[in-house]
């Protein structure tokens, strides 16, 4: 197996993305294809053990920056890293592509003018995989589609159940809706349209209307949204948990015996922080694009960076596209 | 000032509903009138020293239950705590009426068949106020309507505004509309339609589109989103320091070294819990009513019911409600 990664695309590149990339290929021994300013990233190898490491470097002139627009970032920067390391999965020449970088770009270079869409999809969806006290919950859409129609919204409940099951390892992973209630008949009118045929898709476990406490409590394995919702749900969630980790931080260090008490409760602060820890689990998929693509924050580490490439080989070896381009394939009509 | 306290409200009613009616009754030596079952009242009233208090019962055989439905509750149960205590506001022999009943019931009942809506207002909105580090943020719509037009979220800004100002000293405050990023341009259809309204709306300090993130730190006095989303935001704030404080517990328990850091730190734990309780705001308003009527969560304890009647005094001493109608007036057409 051969994944290419993104050098360039961490807000502080190519530093932590060089680094994950020799993790990845220390602990898999399987290639790794760094894309990429060739100088920059030789510079980075130099500094780690890369004896009998399979790396390949692959130069790309160009770097997207976070603050660059989709569309032209299409139009003006075709050797940037983005556009050469989807190039080398749509040409069959690597597995899958893991990047940290500006994740509308890669949905749109992904989707016009490298791997394109699976036949039927009608719109591919970003994703966000994020910890619950029991497990991974799978997010769609979190930003792809702002406005979305019933249709679409069923389209994601099926991709995103042959992930968590081919990927992840999910027996019929439960879908919910996010709702703001979880009777029936509660939502907006896109979330009751949406209902009746989430209840008639094939291959999917749904288990109706969900509200945020059912998601972060586990009770789904795949929550369900527009875009523009998804993406105030998740962002909320990440507010909350930052909020209340600079909360009791200052409170803590307000007083000498708090500050001691601080000491001693560490680890279990340490346990706590890795649960809700974005950056544990590296990345989540495009989903209805034709290859595997891993996107991860812009703030990932070189332990999101490896991680990215352990959720690409979980997504190639399990067959996730093939599994997608099947289900959709017998939903449709 | 004689505030309407509805003693059948919360979960555990009457018990907290009474006992925060006497506290408020002691700390403000205004009158305060109990509605709901008169024996099981009095029976509580019993508990406490209510010597030299003015405190009066007024009987409602029915009782609404959290999970009746408004268009029911309005039909066959004429005869609520709900309905009489609001009717008492309507009728100006009270100027304000407190519950932590179904607020989907009390909105049915304060804009159908009691105070109605104030001229003007196309959609009332429930809200809800929260803590930020720095203060408090007013949040509506939160659930009354799940679809909006544009117009709905500026009149939620300008009833919003008002209340802020003149019922908890805010001046010129900040209105942000919630979006999946801060740039204009971003947003769902709803939202790119409804930011030049806001610009142009007379009246409210608007600051342009916020993410989840800028209103938990305090950057924004006021969001404004539809009623779905809203509900979704809310409820996910709950949810996520709901689960940071359930995952921090049982991973501070874990061992003796971590729990007696437990025991150390429980002050600063105290403060934060303080900062993020919904209780200690004691419910928000009713926004777009004819009327001050403020609803507290099911959850609520006696303080929150306390301070419920605090946010009643302070909403009819600043003169919300003439505030809004001017407000509503110089903005039509």
């Amino acid at each position: 197996m051969r994944i290419v990664v993104d050098a360039m695309g961490s807000d502080t590149n190519p530093v932590p993305d060089v680094e994950g990339a020799v993790m990845a290929a220390r602990e898999w021994g399987d290639p790794i294809v760094l894309v990429g300013d060739r100088a920059a990233i030789e510079r980075e190898l130099a500094k780690h053990d890369t004896n009998g490491l399979k790396i390949e470097v692959v130069h790309a002139s160009q770097v997207i920056e976070m603050t660059d627009k989709p569309a032209e970032s299409l139009r003006e920067k075709p050797d940037s890293s983005i556009h050469v390391g989807l190039k080398l999965v749509a040409d069959g020449e690597a597995d899958a592509f893991v990047t940290a970088g500006n994740t509308g770009v890669v949905l749109a270079v992904a989707m016009l003018s490298t791997l394109k869409r699976i036949r039927g999809v009608k719109r591919p969806a970003l994703t966000a995989i994020f910890p619950s006290p029991t497990g991974q919950i799978v997010a769609a859409d979190i930003g792809a589609n702002a406005d979305c129609k019933p249709e679409n919204l069923v389209q994601f409940a099926i991709m995103a159940s042959r992930y968590a099951e081919l990927a992840m390892g999910i027996q019929s992973p439960r879908v919910g809706l996010l709702s703001n209630g979880e009777e029936e008949g509660k939502g907006n009118e896109l979330v009751k349209e949406t209902l009746p045929l989430m209840h008639a898709a094939e291959g999917i476990n749904f288990i109706g209307n969900v509200e945020p406490k059912d998601v972060v409590q586990g009770a789904t394995d795949i929550v369900i949204h527009d875009g523009f919702t998804g993406n105030v749900f998740i962002k909320t969630l990440e507010a909350a948990t930052g909020m209340m980790k600079t909360l009791l931080k200052r409170e803590i260090t307000a007083s000498t015996v708090t500050k001691l008490g601080g000491l001693l409760v560490k680890p279990a602060f340490g346990r706590v922080a890795k649960i809700v820890d974005p950056f544990e689990v590296g990345g989540a998929p495009l989903l209805g694009i034709d290859g595997v693509a891993i996107v991860g924050h812009g703030r990932s580490n070189a332990l999101a960076i490896k991680n990215g490439v352990r959720q690409a080989r979980r997504a190639v070896e399990g067959g996730v596209i093939e599994g997608i381009r099947e289900a959709i394939g017998s939903n449709q009509g």
